[in-house]
């Protein structure tokens, strides 16, 4: 391994952050824009972008959901329409105030989430029970100016997916938000190889207009907690601030139910945290853009490019995504290059190999050297993708599992957290008590796993309402 | 047919544009949004969106190019960069002054494309001819406050793919240019069946900063044109404004040569008027949402809606996009709602069809009736669709050969163009004739299609320099 080329990135050890920050950039999964906190999703990085919106595009389908697009100006007027809604969402807006040469007479918000805009064409569209469930999402970028940003995670805008339902009642409000939930999850788990903790929100940490909020928080390797998506049982809130009525069953008028649930380009970024090592990106071949790179070895000897371009098209056939790096570049140098991208597998074809039947593999999860069949390629490759994609699952779940502590203690529960560790345990759910926590500690509630009054809380030593995750997040 | 139903839709022969404005909201594709000037795509309207989507991204991606996204505020000093761009743009522009609670020290310009932003990261990227041609795409929303808008032709905000590819010459930047306006033109063809005309645009009609652009023309039902896609060799002009330079082959640095080419959902708007009838929406199939209406006949009937579920899973498995209609609405108020919405093929099941084998189809582009059998109805209705999309784009290029009438007399083109024709005639290629010519009559150049010196100008009598179009344009 080429030390020069890897000590461009920072020690994964020594400087968590940075180590990202260099990845992701060094990668060319992004860059900064010019405007402060933009970012530039660059090919590598929408790849993967594209690839988690054709997994959760069909599964919002088969939920009966429907894309379609909403316009990203909001009139002022509406966001404070929900007073919660207003308040959270006001110090980090956006504001168009100038428009085709002229002062506009009413301020235009840039969306920072849509659901006032939307609630305004729901109310045009639905009047009877019948028009139930209504069932809408959109793929769009969206705007919160905030003042710490970092690629993917937190940035001042963002490309994400809303969803938007109407129904007939809170409970079915409430089991679109834990479906949806369901799916985020089973995404994260199936196509990013991520394990996640679900859950509900506490008050204090919901969205702000919610009845409630559910969230799914995946561990990054430095144990700090990213809120990774979120859906929201919006009941009555939203339907009374849009004015959504709806003829119900009985003839009369009601106002509708809402739910609301998204997930944004900061998935990429726990990708990245969650996977990581001290070589660069690793990456779950179901969502990597790049399954398999080819490198020829003595690339000038007769037959070794023919061979690989053959490879190349019988690996593409099968349906695996393939880059054959022919370039002048050293073997050594593209190794050190994939790894750092994150390529699930790196087949080597040399003169040798050929001659006997076989390419040598080397696998980024395990870094694993194999021999396979140069007759039965396809399969053999699809077969070891399987196992990388499983085996990077498992580690991660390891990784969350050793994450997790346990305790009743506070000062033990404050020093594990800052040692890089989730503590579960219990809460009294008041909300003042929730907030002292945060201001002494920084330290959050994450989800709330069940109702618990069987102890005490952590904190003020009160009997116990909830039991629940606390952590530091991004 | 029930007249009160379709009596709802402006006569097309009378009034056009409301005929236009009736049938896509009728038909759900498009709302008017809250603030003025903007849209709602409704899923009926984004489901063709995204059909146009699927089949433009794997076209760019056989050529090379790859998604990326870039941020949607560009600081006002970029816009400013290139003077002919910054005067094209600058009166339709949205103004971000305020975020995070704060005036900003720089205005922020909400793209109306992105040739500036993106020049920036080019120039940060691209560092060697090694690094060329370097081909970047992005779906997005764009901002033009325009002052008179109409749904999908005209809107404040609109959804479009702007592609942007960089080069070490300028033939290598007008081939791209040309390449990408056969992309387009082909889609049309094949996935809208809508033949256009295609050509180059004069110097007053070309983009602002362009060395040349290149545009396909549709012809609406009113014989006016409609601009569907543009293409432009930008030359080194935004090289320049953007400071993106490349050491070439020879070791020396030079100004890259850079194209960029756009469709939008501009695009909906022209499948509407190019195949609409007085019935409302003709949808060719392979961009219909729905492709097979099914409609169940006396569907209390024991068997038929069993036998029409059935059959819907064995079209939907075939890869047919269907729906069944089982709502308790009659069937003839079925047939007009599904003939207004476009959909190409109607399949009636009734007791008497289950018992002959058979399934009513109905084609929407001929009205023609026709008897399927249940047995093989996957394969014969793929083939009728076929057989739909071939004869609407055949009906398509014949209305466009009938509207084109070829004269040397300025007062006929005139007439003709104001009776719904497009003309065909030649031009001295002096900038002020053009004008003059829009000034009086509202009528302009379409594309060039060739250079011709041996005729003389329809409106000066000077020697010809361009063989072109003429005609009105949405």
């Amino acid at each position: 391994m080429n030390k020069d080329f890897v000590s461009e990135i920072t020690d994964i050890n020594k400087d968590f952050p940075q180590w990202y920050t260099d990845v992701v950039l060094k990668t060319e999964m992004v860059d900064y824009g010019p405007v402060k906190g933009t970012m530039v999703i660059r090919p590598y990085g929408y790849a993967i972008w594209e690839n988690i919106q054709h997994y959760l595009d069909a599964e919002f389908k088969k939920q009966g959901v429907q894309n379609a697009y909403f316009p990203m100006f909001i009139p002022e007027s509406f966001l404070k329409r929900e007073a919660e809604h207003v308040e959270g969402f006001a110090p980090e807006v956006a504001v168009v105030t100038f428009a085709g040469g002229q002062e506009l007479a009413e301020k235009l918000i840039v969306r920072p989430t849509s659901e006032t805009i939307i609630g305004e064409m729901f109310s045009k569209w639905i009047k009877s029970y019948r028009d139930l469930p209504y069932k809408i999402n959109q793929w769009c970028n969206v705007v919160r100016w905030e003042k710490t940003t970092r690629p993917f995670l937190r940035t001042s805008e963002f490309l994400w997916q809303e969803g938007h339902t109407v129904q007939a009642s809170i409970e079915d409000a409430n089991k679109d938000a834990l479906t949806m939930l369901d799916v985020y999850s089973n995404c994260l788990k199936n196509l990013l190889a991520i394990p996640t903790l679900t859950g509900k929100k506490t008050e204090n940490e919901k969205f702000a207009g919610a009845v409630a909020t559910y969230s799914m928080e995946a561990i990054m390797k430095d144990g700090k907690c990213l809120q990774a998506g979120t859906t929201h049982n919006l009941g009555q809130n939203f339907a009374k601030a849009s004015n959504i009525k709806f003829l119900n069953q009985n003839e009369k008028l009601e106002y509708a139910y809402t739910s609301s649930w998204g997930v944004s380009t900061r998935l990429i970024g726990a990708l990245v945290m969650v996977h990581g090592d001290e070589r660069g990106l690793r990456l779950p071949p179901k969502v990597a853009p790049i399954q398999v790179v080819l490198i020829p070895i003595a690339s000038k000897k007769e037959g070794v490019l023919e061979k690989c371009n053959e490879v190349k098209t019988l690996l593409e056939n099968h349906g695996i995504r393939v880059k054959l790096d022919d370039s002048n570049n050293t073997p050594g140098w593209k190794f050190n290059e994939y790894e750092m991208r994150g390529v699930p597998l790196r087949l080597e074809i040399g003169p040798r190999d050929i001659e006997n039947g076989l390419a040598t593999a080397v696998r980024r999860d395990t870094h694993e050297k194999l021999q396979l069949n140069l007759n039965n390629l396809p399969n053999e490759v699809e077969k070891t993708l399987n196992l990388i994609q499983n085996n990077m699952y498992k580690q991660a779940e390891i990784n969350l599992k050793n994450s997790i502590v346990e305790t009743d203690n506070f000062d033990e529960m404050v020093n594990e957290i800052n040692s890089g560790k989730v503590a579960l345990t219990y809460h009294c759910g008041n909300s003042n008590c929730e907030t002292e926590i945060k201001n002494k500690t920084t330290i959050k509630t994450r989800v709330i796993i069940a109702d618990d009054n069987k102890h005490t809380c952590i904190y003020c030593g009160k009997p116990s309402k909830y039991k629940l995750y606390f952590g530091k997040q991004y």
